[in-house]
């Protein structure tokens, strides 16, 4: 029962994810193709790079689901495409519990493996956010997570979270629910109150790349 | 005596994956070590993604012949790169053996470590058209094949018929050379008769990403 | 005594690698985290690649210390940022030194899993070279080190110093010494005359790249 629950959190969480890259993808004019591989890195990136670091087999290829979902996001984005804007606030919802789930099995993979929580939280956070890198790099864009920081710091406080509520003693679906919980409650309000990390300021020298970047 | 033939064809077909690395390398104005590097991550880079993932040992690492291979490819092209024109239908010719080759060894190195065939298709894929992804990273561009499809849908068809060959009960050599030659005669199809998959419509408001992209 | 010396040079070349990250990052107007995330793949992703190659514990996963300096780097030029142009010197000599530590540690790592001394030398090149690499994909800008080649040079003949000292029967200290030493020299001599690698000559054809990357 439990499980069945995390398994349909999963696939919602995925579809969202694949569903931003192909949208960018098509956005960049790419074929279908092109907007599989983009939505798939953005959907199972975080969690290939994860299973690579911690030397676990990877999770996608245990499991044919997160192709076969992907392969379902790019159907629905080629049929509903010009209507995707108006659910705007639909998969908004679905990415950010996607996203507090993405963290929570992250910590958890890691922690399995014996790692301190400090590399789980790290886990937690590219599991959670190195997808959308994958996707930013693919499309050959900065990445947005890099100015714009709505993904990043949910998963950083979710992962603390996840350690507190543990260190208190709680009891596993307590823990993970309590660094669900928060992962999205900070991303809703970083996107309703504009948060954001402040911007270093750029030496003079340094704006003019091409020639100081050798230091 | 297979065995031969079948390393020939490596030389042959890293030899052209290099080639291509390092002519877009040059347009670029690359150095040799960046040339050299950019030749080596087309050649290298899909077997290498496919033996990280397999958790196998990385298959250059095992012996040297692919950077020679490199190395004589860069040299090659320093000493005839004006010629490189007039040789486009021969590159051509071996780049498509080439690539056959790198998708049946993806799927049979797959196959060997129990994962299945879906697993294997993919391998396969990856192990055929990675390299190209990661040069167009690394040159800064967007990868071509997610625009211009010749590869990627050589590859997956190639596996399927490896997948209906060995279904079918074919013994290995027969399985391996209906997969190739699959690959090489749609991948002369679809160059020949400029096949291309559908490119997916932008919405309007994706168009400018700048704003939208945190979707 | 011998492994705190290691461990200073090691936190300086660290400190080093991830300044450089972060005051690009800068450049491009990141906010802090992407500022962090920068500067931690500049100092450990040449490592990080070589321990998944070599299917090692990944080396930051084991000890905190190199998320800790690069967040003290970050807050260093939170700082100090305006007053950086002033250290550049002291800059290039820490980044030296730090290099060619790096440089030695890849290669000592690599020839006590067994691999031959050819590997030994690319993975000593690879945790040198790699993080600057993986540092222009993070802010999309094409690769420096394939144009104005300062770094991968001198990785590579300090690594066949490195050979050369151990086949003539030096002991590791010596060996080690001797190479860290080239790496120095080279680097500070590469910098002081100019020394750069030839480009390659574009096709004419080649330069339009639109055109004719699908060769």
């Amino acid at each position: 029962m439990e499980s069945t629950f995390v398994t349909i959190i999963e696939i919602i969480g995925t579809m969202a994810f694949a569903i931003s890259g192909i949208r960018l993808a098509s956005a960049k004019k790419f074929d279908w193709f092109g907007a599989y591989v983009v939505g798939l890195a953005t959907a199972i990136g975080g969690g290939t790079l994860r299973d690579v670091l911690l030397a676990l087999p990877v999770f996608w290829m245990q499991d044919s689901i997160y192709l076969v979902v992907t392969a379902l996001s790019l159907l629905f984005v080629i049929c509903f495409g010009k209507y995707l804007i108006r659910l705007q606030h639909t998969f908004f919802i679905f990415d950010t519990i996607g996203l507090a789930l993405f963290v929570v099995v992250g910590i958890q993979k890691t922690l399995m493996t014996g790692y301190p929580f400090w590399v789980a939280i790290i886990m937690g956070t590219i599991t959670g956010a190195f997808g959308g890198i994958i996707r930013d790099i693919l499309i050959n864009e900065e990445p947005l997570i890099f100015r714009k920081d709505i993904y990043a710091m949910a998963c950083i406080v979710g992962g603390i979270f996840y350690w507190l509520s543990h260190t208190a003693g709680l009891n596993s679906v307590a823990t993970q629910s309590i660094s669900a919980f928060t992962v999205i409650v900070i991303r809703i309000m970083a996107v309703q109150y504009h948060w954001s990390l402040p911007a270093l300021k750029a030496e003079e020298e340094y704006k003019s790349l091409s020639n100081s970047k050798d230091i």
